[in-house]
Order: C-alpha cells, then structure tokens, then sequence
C-alpha cells in the first residue's frame, strides 16, 4: 500500500467527487434516456413489465474490509441485485448506487471500488443511472438498486410452484459459506500471530464464490432456449433450506430434498470436513451463493434430455401442503427444514 | 417513554420482521403489478418514460435522534426523493425502502418509522414495493429509491435553461436550515442544563420546514394547468445557490438573482437575526427546503397574470455563461453565488 497515492475526499468536495466517480459511464441500454447528473434518471421502459430491487450492504455485517478488495466488494454489490432480477426471470437494465463513505476512505479507495462496480455493469450490460454519496460518521455503507425488464407472461414469482413440480438449483452450493470460514480463520491467525502468512492456496474456488460470485446471467437465456418458464424461481442468497421455504410459503406448498441429489463442489466438502462443519449444513444454511432456486413442471423434464450448457441440478420435488418442508437423508430420514435468515440480536 | 412497550427486533427474526413491517401495505398505483415479498417488485410502466431517483441518509449526518421523531423521519426520508421526481416534472408512483438498525432501535420505534413513510405514501400516492432490512453495527442507516412516471415530451431536466428565462421558486427559502439551528441550540441548552425546557414556542413554522418538509406535487400540477412546461427544473435540497449553479453549469448560461426577489418567511428572518444569522445566507445556503427551483420562457410569464395557487415568486434570469452566475444585492452590488454542497472532511 505505501506506494499508492490517498488523495483525501474532502479535497475534492461532494460535487467534485461526483464528477470524478461518474465521468467515465457509458450509456449501454437503449432505454436509459438520462443516467447520472439530474434529479433522476430517466428510462423509457415501454411495452415490457419493470422489476425493481434494492439491497444494503453495511461494513461489519454483510462485508469485512481486512480481506475484501474494493474491487471485489463494488462487483459484489452490484451481482447481488442483478441476481434478484435474474430471479424473476427478466433481464437487469439499469442501477444506481449509493455510498456512505468514513473519512478513513480515500478517493483511490473509491475508485477502486467504482472499477468493480463498472465492471461488474460491463459483464451484465446495465447502466449506472444514478446514485448518492454522502459522508458517514462510521463505516462503509453501500445501497444498490437494480432495475430490469421482462415479458409480463414471462416473469416468474415464488408463489406459483405446483405439486409434483420438480426443484431445480443452477449449481453448487456452500461455496461462498466455507470461503467466509476461511477468510475468517485466516484473520484470526494473522491477529494472533502477524508473521504468519496466511494460507489460501488450493481454495480458489471457494474464495471466489465469496468474494466475487457471479449472477446466474446463462439460466433465464437457456431456459428461454429450451421453451421452460420456472413455474417459482428464486437466488440463493440465504441458504438453500431458506429460500426453498420461501417458494413453498408463497406457493402453499411443501417440498422433499434429498442429501444425495444436493451439488457441493469437492473443495467446499474437503475444507468442510477439514474445519468440522458438515458440508450439508454448508450448503443448506450457508448463503451467497447466488445461484438460481426454481421448480418446474414434470412435463417440462424431457426438454432437458441431452441438453448441457447451465449445469441444471433437480434436487427434490414440490409436495401438498400438509406434507411440510423436509430434507430426506442418505439414511432415509426426513428431517425438517429450517429457516434460518437474518437475527442481528441472536448472534 | 416509560409506558412503552420495547420489543426487541431480534424476537422477531428477519422474515418476522418484514412481515411486521410490510403486514398493511395497500398498493395504490395500477402500474404496481407486485409489490414487497418477491426478489423483486413488478412495475408495468407502459407508454411513459420513467424516472428513478435515490437518497442515502445515515444518522449523525442528515438526521439527529434526539430531537427527530421516528414518525417524521420516515416521512421525510421519503418526501426527499418523491421531490426529486417532482423536479423531474414526473408523478412519483413507487418507493423501496432499505433499513440497516442497530440492536438499540425497538420494534415500536421502526413502527414509528414505518407509520411516516405510510403517510407520506398516502399523501403522495406512491406504493412501497421493496426494500431491504439489516442490522447495523453503528447507527441508522435509511436508503430511499423513487420511481415516477412522465410523458417524454414534458420531463424537465437541469440543461435547458436559455438567456433571458426567468428564474421562479415555488415557496419561501432558509427556514429548514433555521429549523436544524434552532433545534441545535436547544439541544445545547438542555446538554449543559437538563431542567431547562426547550424553548421552541412560536416557531412551528420553520420547525415544521426541518421536521416535515413536504414535496411541492402542486406544482407540476399547476403549471400543468396554465400549459407550461419549465425550460428547466430542480429541487432545492441544497440551498438556492448550489442549485441554480447546476442548472446554469447544465444550461451553460449565468444568472443574476435579485436579493430583494428572495422570498424568506418572517419567522425565519426574525430567528436569523436573533441568532446573528444573516436570512439571505440561510436563504442562499441553507439546505433542506425541497422547494423547486425553475425557469420559464418569458414567453411564458402572462401565462401566470391572475393566476394564484403555487406561490411562485420570481428571483432573477438567465444571462450568457460568459456573465456568470451572481446576486444583486439591495445595496445593486453584484456577488458571486457560491456552490456549497456537502464537504465532510472540511466541516
């Protein structure tokens, strides 16, 4: 770090700052008429129906600055939000981003941040349209909200899966769980003893579904391909036993899973086992995973056959009500699922 | 306070709390097809342009809990944007909503939150749609998104202004920013003495301009009404001075204001100079008015003979960008405006 330039935020001034986070957008969807510099952005949105989402990310609780580059945090805000419109089967378009940002930052500590935000806006083609930046007496604060666009036949809820229906994930699961348990050792290690270096190799995997996961982008367009509309859809970003209980509230259903069908890559099962955490446990209440929950039609099975390209997993099936939401183990036994979701004041 | 329950937010858990949260959401706006419980809302925007504007506020920077209510902050969190989409000469028709709360706020005081941003969804007919809600570590963290929708030909944006429009003001300026000082004496006063009362008689007014500021939805009303469209348009969250500047940087064009054109109530001129403020500095600096600021063609000022209803006062014209942008003042000496805006390393 002693190399790099920190030009203090406060030499620049919020107008100032602005103009030099913003100069460099490019306007890539047709349908952004006036991105950043006015009241609002402006968008002409015709003939299509509009989805909206929003996220907040806070420094200490959704993000640790000791082991999460700037770059990677910037790219990771935005791929949350763009997930969520990838999760209603539409296509993301615009976004706006907001920062609380400590007098600790600087501003190359901002751009830093801004290149994985316009990064991120390149590989998902979305427009930057809009923002706020404000002082903050604490830490980092990162608010996004994405915009996106679908076909009103199209769009896919949680409340619409059906008895019978087959449960699909769009990849494995866990990862980004155990890349966090990792990061987190790594940390303690480096507290108690600063001579040690700390030991990552082998885990790029893992450590790259926690620090810049990717938004499930290929699974709405294959889909698309293969004629199938999810009859539920929804990210994975609390867990698997989480959102699946999410689709199965709104749709007034339940659900069987079973251990075996569940995907975990070999590295989240071999540092799993390594640090005493059950891979299955990872991989059902471990989230930021970002990938794609949804069910579908039985009938809509044989249009798979023989076809590859978005490693579709079919991990379970949807069931009555009355039946409630179990997982079915290796052993044949059904044990309920939990949700587990945020409790700032339980942990 | 003592009569209060206080319901810990951890005995509700995240989807608990939503649930809380969200229970009485009634959707107002046609064009909200879903709204708060999916991973996104669905808006069908159709034959309009649409606009999207957002606002960060973190405690200890824009708001002050000791002397904010809990029920009026949420109506200002949210009167903040839909002025925005005013300035935009649209009509605000949804709003998402994140919250990052630490372990210190009760479930009561979000209810009392969430009972003003209900309000202002009322008074300005917008719907909640979404949002996002975090523990915070630190304290709390509101984050607004506002859409609206207008027709392409009438959006009003901040580059239009011409040479020789004149410059107009919905409403009387500097009594917000005497608001937040009156309510920063007297949270002084009880500092130092805590048996003292606050002495706030008689300034209802202005501490209704800091507390409950309203967004000017009159306005595009009115000028809608006698079939004017502003050349360009903002609203004054920063001061008048900030803002005409960026409609004149925008417009590439001067200005000259008329300091005895500057509408100021009595009351925040009486305040200003008991506390050995000038008015016309509150007038010209002071923040958080959300008045709106714009300018017509001369073309259009008979338009406006005999017509009453929106208050509008003219304060100055546009002139050649050669001729910069400066106040007359009384005294017929030219002053150059100032851009303040937020420098937090500098205060």
């Amino acid at each position: 770090m002693s190399n790099k330039q920190n030009t203090q935020i406060g030499q620049l001034g919020e107008f100032g700052l602005i103009q030099h986070l913003t100069n460099n957008i490019k306007i890539k969807q047709e349908s952004t008429k006036k991105g950043v510099g006015d009241d609002a952005a402006v968008l002409d949105l015709q003939g299509k129906q509009t989805v909206v989402t929003t996220d907040l990310l806070l420094e200490g609780i959704h993000f640790d600055l000791t082991y999460t580059p700037l770059k990677h945090l910037g790219y990771k805000a935005v791929v949350v939000n763009v997930s969520d419109v990838y999760a209603m089967n539409a296509i993301p378009t615009q976004i706006t981003v907001s920062l609380g940002v400590s007098s600790k930052m600087s501003v190359e500590g901002l751009d830093e941040f801004y290149e994985g935000v316009y990064a991120a806006c390149d590989y998902y083609n979305v427009d930057l349209v809009g923002g706020d930046t404000s002082s903050s007496l604490t830490g980092l604060t990162i608010s996004v909200t994405a915009i996106g666009l679908g076909d009103a036949d199209k769009i896919v809820y949680r409340s619409g899966a059906k008895k019978n229906d087959l449960i699909c994930v769009s990849g494995d699961l866990g990862g980004a769980y155990m890349g966090l348990q990792l990061l987190e050792r790594e940390k303690k290690v480096y507290a108690n003893n600063p001579e040690v270096q700390p030991d990552l190799s082998g885990y790029d995997y893992i450590l790259q579904r926690q620090l810049k996961p990717e938004a499930r982008k290929d699974v709405s367009q294959f889909l698309s391909e293969l004629d199938v509309v999810p009859t539920s859809m929804i990210d994975i970003s609390d867990g698997l036993s989480s959102e699946i209980k999410h689709i199965c509230e709104q749709s007034k259903t339940g659900c069987r899973l079973y251990e075996n069908k569940i995907p975990v890559d070999p590295t989240t099962s071999m540092l799993a086992e390594e640090m005493g955490i059950n891979p299955l446990v990872a991989a059902l209440n471990g989230g930021e995973d970002y990938e794609l929950l949804f069910t579908i039609s039985q009938d809509d099975y044989e249009k798979f056959a023989g076809k590859e390209g978005a490693n579709i997993y079919i991990v379970g099936h949807i069931t009555d009500e009355s039946k409630g939401c179990y997982l079915v183990t290796n052993a044949d036994q059904e044990v309920e699922l939990q949700a587990q979701g945020w409790n700032p004041l339980k942990k």
